[in-house]
């Protein structure tokens, strides 16, 4: 059984309001339900915060706790160095997702400051990011993760 | 009777003493102060808050429950695309003040993340720019303000 | 009594016309014979023109016989130096007015030559924004501007 | 029986003098006297200046008098948003044209500020590139441009 | 049953020997056979070409012949307009794939033609992004995917 | 009786189906078979191909084969420096064609490789602008053309 | 006596195990309980806080109870100008210390929002920084510093 | 005799009352008359005007009517292609003249588009500027510029 | 005895024609001819290609065949990711050489993705280059390069 | 007991005469000797020139004669790739000195050429900055500094 | 009677042999020679020097004993921070003077970093920079200089 | 007999103790010793040094007296605009050497001012740089080399 935590950041609060039509109709409470629904045996702890240095602590105590951090970090992605700090100062693996395919955005997101010390990156596949990044973590085929739990 | 809410970002706390030269002799308490004695029969809401998040959490909690907001974001202007979500996902229009012409000053501040989205933005005109704001976003004449309230 | 002109640039007498959603849809007669409305107590000349330098012009001979000016200087707000000189080098106040938010446009346009000379500006709010710009400069509220007259 | 009108821009009342060996060696009024003598059957109007302001306003005046705009904006092509900002106002095509290929020049010839609201642009065909604007305006085949004269 | 196509691009064909300390030690043959193998009831064609015109061609012909294309660009990502035109050109969706963490290598590697125009990236996360992708375009969870086969 | 080379690079193979409120509803072989009926007495051969060596290799055997080459690069426009030497290497003119007005889209569609080599480039005018390109390479007035013939 | 403020940022309470080769193997205790045995006679208090606001808030409220305050503002010394600002605006002399030498790191640790409000700044001397900080901001020479205690 | 044709651009008219510590206190028509009398045996025409297009046409008339142009093109010095085009057009020497050290004022100033094309630039030496420039227009000694009137 | 191969990009195939003022007057067969003559005891092998992606495909299949490469890439010199990360993918030592010097010719050309990962380059010495890299490549002086055929 | 060096470069010989309100009223000669004075048991040898390869050559020959070097390479700190190669190629530690806060200068003073090979800079703590230097290359605290001599 | 220093930098002692048809045919003795003899009351000294810290050097040592520097730096004009610092260190009015339009030359000439802190700049006009330079520094029209020897 | 100078610039005495695994193990004497040996009948000689300003002048010396220079600039190669118009001042052709992959390191060796305008360049390929440069300066083939002795 894996230990997981989906951390979101600032605005991510609003999923399901904000402009449905590019994040979609279904809030975060009900995409953190789905996600805990398709990985019963494994434990998903999640944390939405629109503070960046919540998020910074969040990270750093994420390291010996989760076996990976699935994280959104919203506007901080591109802003937040201390965030990147963090995410490079720990040794559990992080996997970013973004919701919308930044690229076809305006010019500043698609600058990263926290994706080069992430893992890897999963942008443009919509809450289908978080169940992709999750699966990677979990590091097993589909048939797999399921009788892992 | 609307219902407005002021909005101040990091380091105006410190109006009235920090760089007075510049930023004028009144304290934060006596602009806010004058602004509602100056539109009596509205609610004019104040918060100042150092947090970069505590003013994404503001702006989204004003969605429905204000007619407007007047917003003076302070050094987050410049680099907080958390901030500029907040404000593109609600729909209260929210207009933009600053004290000081800030293309008068370090091109660091001639950026503006923020100001791309809202209605508009006032800037140089000191304190009255607070005025000049909430008298927009009563969208009325001089005397159907007064009359209104 | 106070003296002010209102400073009209290039294209903004096909104010009404032009890409009405984005100006509004009042022609620049209707909109410089309601500022004169709203403060009758005043002389508010007006002069557009699609010359730089008659603008330049009109800058120059404001200096000792304007108490202030409201300056829509279109295109050239973005390209001339030559304006920006005009204004630095007289005394009366200057305050920049656009109709629409110049930053939510295209890149070349954040760029303004004029704005940091200016005592500050005023964007976003349609035609609204010469009311605002005339209501700073008479330096008065709402309720002492019409008892002034 | 179409309506065009032709605009030259500065220093175009130089040619056949400036630099002919870039140029060519016809002047301005030969020029325009092939043009009509090729379109025998259509009105071609024709405006230069070296003003600025001047071009702005026959681009707004074209508006609903003619049925094309052939323009040469000359050095203005890189430096005025007045005259991008007119030609984005009006109905009337606008097709731009230059002597020479801007690409294989300075630099700052590389960037067009008016191009980009027009329908197209045509460089580096020396006059003849007045003729293949007029052919497109009026919208027909070398024949049928013949024909309807 | 899903038809989907799986397109690599250039030295894409060395994987296993080129820098499998970065790239992995599998084979690209070794990564084809296990993705046939994890979605045994599916078509995945698969193409590698070190010719741009080739990879241009090929997504041009998916369309309308494959349910989705899992396109690992290599070098072309940061250089090629024409692919880029391509996936802009077909309504087959395309999920990039890339290998390694761009971001964390050498800055040309940060800017994506190709990015913008696709439903979204996966990167960072080796070989298994192949796997991530095939599952997004399947639409399903991991046990409706098997048993949609 | 002239003979001139259309060259068409990569995605032009899409015309009439790829994007036609944008690049127009007739085929590439349409668009050829007009040209051809519009210039009778000529010989127009035509080529198209994504690959950019094969459009390097076409430019190079046109020298001395042809008196006149239209070439519509496509995505290689921006890319190709290889392109832009062949274009240099060779006497025969050159006129490049654009279908659309790349100043109105993307930026990097603005710089152009091959541009400054060729004698001239007519842009925006869709597929007219191969037409006027066959005009002007012809040298002669529309009559002229058909007589030549 | 003096008395001090040591001002931490985000990421600097992992110090002693985040990259130790980098920033050492001494805990923050470590290093502040060092710092205060090197200086007995004066009081040095100190916080440490992952959020940008707290950290503009103590910057703030420094003012007039502090002698100096050293800053070592971690990931927010390149992103903030509320920092920026609030250093700008107390009279406290401010000396900002870094333990590595940030011109040997990435381009973005390069600029410094902050540094130039400081007094001076210290950096790549490790922990050490500190107690050259708190030195010159006691304004005398080693032994004079031990007398004054 | 030599004839000479002195050329001032926007706002040289505000000479001796704007900015006086910057351009000195000395009027436009002080400074011709002064020049004047400096070089009494030759004619020195003088105009200055706030339109660039009417510099520009002056500087077409000058060719052939006068030995050389001393111009100080103020503004359109940074912005003017179509007064650059003007200058390269004709074949009078033309020797640009600034009043102040361009060099230690603000980055726009800098960049200076028609300097490139006139025979050479003397800047920051005040009014002497317009002396200095007349003598090496004469293209004599100091004692010989006296001998030829 | 050493095994080289020699591979020419895009357009190396009209040396001699074109432009010989600034490329020399010999062709490539010539070019080669004399290489393989003036290194007898040493087998030369050649390639010529205007496509990007045979010359990736030559490099790659390069590796363990030929005991270094001499690699003129032409206009993919310059925009070529994939003939890049070829390159840095085989073991073989590869040298560039330029005919000319690049630094002295267009702004795009001093811009190299190729010579990164290239052991070394020679350019501007003409076709003397390839013997020069042929001579480094064989690590020998002139004598004992002649001794070991 | 250990022997340093001081390196000063160009202008640092007007140390009390150059700017004294911005680089303080004592001479270089009397900072050289306080800096003596504090550091009794130790050799601090000094070189002040204004000739850059003298400096490149001083730092050369510190290797091995040196415990430690304290460089204040004045307005080479910002040009001398020569300097920084030679900081570079020696094994004694080099701390950088800089008199004045550079980031509060002019931009071209924020990039330092040298800073990133050495161990680590001190600026803007005027003469003091020297002491601060010396301290830290001692590796002692000031206590053990004085007992070291 | 009037001291003046002229100071020359790297390769003007080339002068009448380096590219005479754009230096000119004067040697630098030469042009000296002249210079003294359209001054003859005055003391005119003369140095030429190859190394940036002798130019630095003589700068410092005119302060007190020129009453003015006329100063061609050479190539030291766009690269030299030192000879920058010691022209703003020194009271003695420094002109500068290039022989050449630096504008019209290679874009890294446009740069000067010591201009900015001299008085004044004359360039363009050959070897008659110098004297006007001297005309200017001695501040008097062309019969006083004559007459104050 | 040819007479040839070779010409290295700062930290280039360093060679064989400077970081030996990136530019080799043979002292600067070795190297020069070798090449020396390798040519035997032909004069080599040889200067080093530090300083900027005696590179310069050991160019402009080298015309007429020498039939070549090889240069290594180090360090100045990259800032020295004073080297660079020695360099084309002239008519010795000059061939620059640098012993490592310039591309393969920091950006600011990218860029290369003396480059330009020597005939070529060689780099990467170590010592034997020197060697391939002296061929090719002989301008014959290695036998002929040989022979010419």
């Amino acid at each position: 059984m894996a230990r997981l935590l989906v951390l979101n950041g600032p605005n991510l609060n609003l999923l399901g309001t904000r402009e449905p039509e590019r994040y979609g109709h279904r809030t975060l409470d009900e995409v953190i339900h789905d996600l805990r629904a398709a990985f019963p045996g494994h434990t998903i702890d999640h944390l939405q915060s629109n503070l960046e240095g919540e998020l910074v602590t969040a990270v750093q105590q994420a390291d010996g706790r989760y076996d990976g951090v699935v994280l959104n970090a919203g506007g901080y992605t591109h802003t937040s160095v201390a965030l990147r700090d963090a995410i490079a100062a720990v040794r559990t693996p992080v996997v970013e997702v973004h919701l919308t395919n930044l690229l076809a955005r305006e010019p500043f997101r698609h600058v990263s400051l926290t994706g080069a010390v992430c893992r890897g990156s999963i942008m443009g596949l919509g809450a289908d990011g978080y169940r992709l990044a999750v699966l990677h973590l979990l590091g097993v085929g589909p048939s797999k993760a399921e009788a892992s739990s």
